[in-house]
């Protein structure tokens, strides 16, 4: 059994009540708790020594990251953080300086976006450093996308640039809460998530959440500096070896956004967006369609893809 | 530096905003998210595999204490808990199984306390099975008893008996939500904690953050049946080897109700309790004074208590 077939088994009968509007399945869990027109959003995440940084990252960055990625999931409700709990499970021998460090590297991250961080606990994880980060937030309940609002025909967008993040951008991204809040205030946005295991595999979820399927533009993906020239200069990870488009479609680590809109309105939010946010790329990538399924258009034809990346081809 | 020295250290200089009724150093952070008369109340707490729990401790007990310490927080608020987050850590060769039998075990506990459990992640611990709960809660602001709350001549009370729990009941106890709610609804409950670090050193929070002392009287506290007799049948662990008393002081995880009024409302309380909670024993064991320290009133006098147990000895 896989992670994934894991976590299906034990959401699959969980205790709810009349205040959940979303469990399990969506970026946050979104609650009902009587504000005349707000949710709440709520949020955990964890990172772990060895698997999400080593031993040679940067605390700063550690702490960073850490929060950054709780506060990529409130981006990808269109929310607004309000305070976060931070765990820290701390191996038998630890260097104070090096946890005083973390908290350093979050506090910038914290201020920029009025979070206020209102304690958490530290407990004994013997063998290694792990750090949990729990967020509040809010959204307005008109302007909440879901994974689940994609329709037939929605032009798809994403911003900035995919690929080769753990070079680097994974320890420094900044979460896209600005932009997803301006997204949800000027358009109606049908879907939106942040991109965190690869756009094939998240674009996925929207698509199965909302009983569709979908045809990207190979050309039109945006693939960044470190998915085509890997091991660029500053870059403290060996990136990907793998094709660059095939990195842009399946790296992970991205935290970027992921939304559909009317395709009536994809002229009017390029233009929009370009005068509100000139220096964040923003590309249409493909469509929505009804017929389920993900599909790559290249010049050669079109091609079925799995999270892995290629495996079927079909006539154009 | 100690654990709670580097806590003192990291939640020094926390960011903030005006949200925030409580940051760290409460049992939960309160927040005000604009709900006409309540707060919200955010924690979180984690068990960690060799720390508060064994391989051979049955996963439906991990389950269950893994969610209960964290809804005896919201106790410890008078509060209402709405919604639990799981973080699971897993180590790399898991038994699905096994963490199946951890939720079967949380599941019940949620239902009667009707609190809906709305996702999580799994993530990879390599070493070790963690799992750290998040809770969100409400609490009436008029009716949220603080640490802070105590004053020179009120009643100090505990619910249930102390010590020796980590022979049994530390995977069997129920929060003290509905007791919590009830003494916060009939009576102006000064300061409320739960204890979970033992009645002296979780009496002490009380204490310095309300700047006052007290004084226990020993034959009022009220010794369980493992502090008193270890190894009892049925227990799984080896009890405690300290003195009855001392384990009732000073031994951790029993996660009663550790409160104080106003002295002239001490019998009436009494009174309505016995009729409420007919079943659950609740003990006067001593008084607030103005003068700091926390002191234990014996038959052959009074003796200065630190976390350890005794140190000076004083004449009556």
């Amino acid at each position: 059994m896989d992670e994934f077939a894991l976590i299906r088994s034990l959401t699959a009968d969980l205790p709810s009540n009349a205040q959940v509007i979303a469990g399990a399945g969506d970026d946050c869990a979104v609650l009902e708790l009587g504000l005349p027109d707000r949710w709440v959003l709520f949020k955990t995440d964890a990172v772990v020594e060895g698997v999400h940084f080593t031993t040679s990252t940067p605390p700063e960055k550690i702490g960073h990251k850490a929060l950054a990625r709780c506060l990529s999931d409130i981006a990808a409700m269109a929310g607004t953080p309000v305070a976060a709990l931070i765990t820290l499970g701390l191996p038998r021998e630890f260097d104070p300086g090096f946890i005083k460090a973390i908290y350093r590297g979050m506090k910038p991250l914290a201020e920029r976006h009025a979070v206020a961080i209102v304690g958490g606990e530290t407990t004994t994880n013997p063998d290694r450093l792990l750090i949990s980060v729990s967020v509040i937030g809010t959204v307005e309940k008109t302007k909440c996308p879901r994974r689940s609002g994609a329709k037939s025909g929605d032009a798809i967008f994403v911003t900035g640039e995919l690929g080769g993040s753990l070079a680097r951008r994974h320890l420094e991204f900044e979460p896209r809460l600005r932009e997803a809040r301006w997204l949800a205030e000027h358009f109606a946005i049908h879907a939106l998530m942040d991109i965190s295991d690869g756009l094939a595999g998240d674009l996925r979820h929207i698509l199965r959440a909302s009983h569709v399927g979908a045809e990207l533009l190979a050309r039109a993906i945006p693939i960044s500096r470190s998915a085509r020239k890997p091991g660029a200069p500053g870059e403290t990870t060996p990136a990907s070896v793998k094709p660059p488009l095939l990195a842009a479609l399946t790296d992970g680590e991205d935290f970027e956004l992921l939304f559909t809109v009317a395709s009536s309105d994809a002229v009017a939010l390029l233009d929009a967006w370009k005068k509100k946010f000139p220096e964040l790329r923003l590309s249409c990538i493909g469509k929505i369609l009804a017929e389920p399924g993900l599909r790559l258009r290249e010049s050669r034809g079109v091609k079925t893809l799995n999270a892995e990346g290629y495996i079927h081809f079909k006539q154009p």
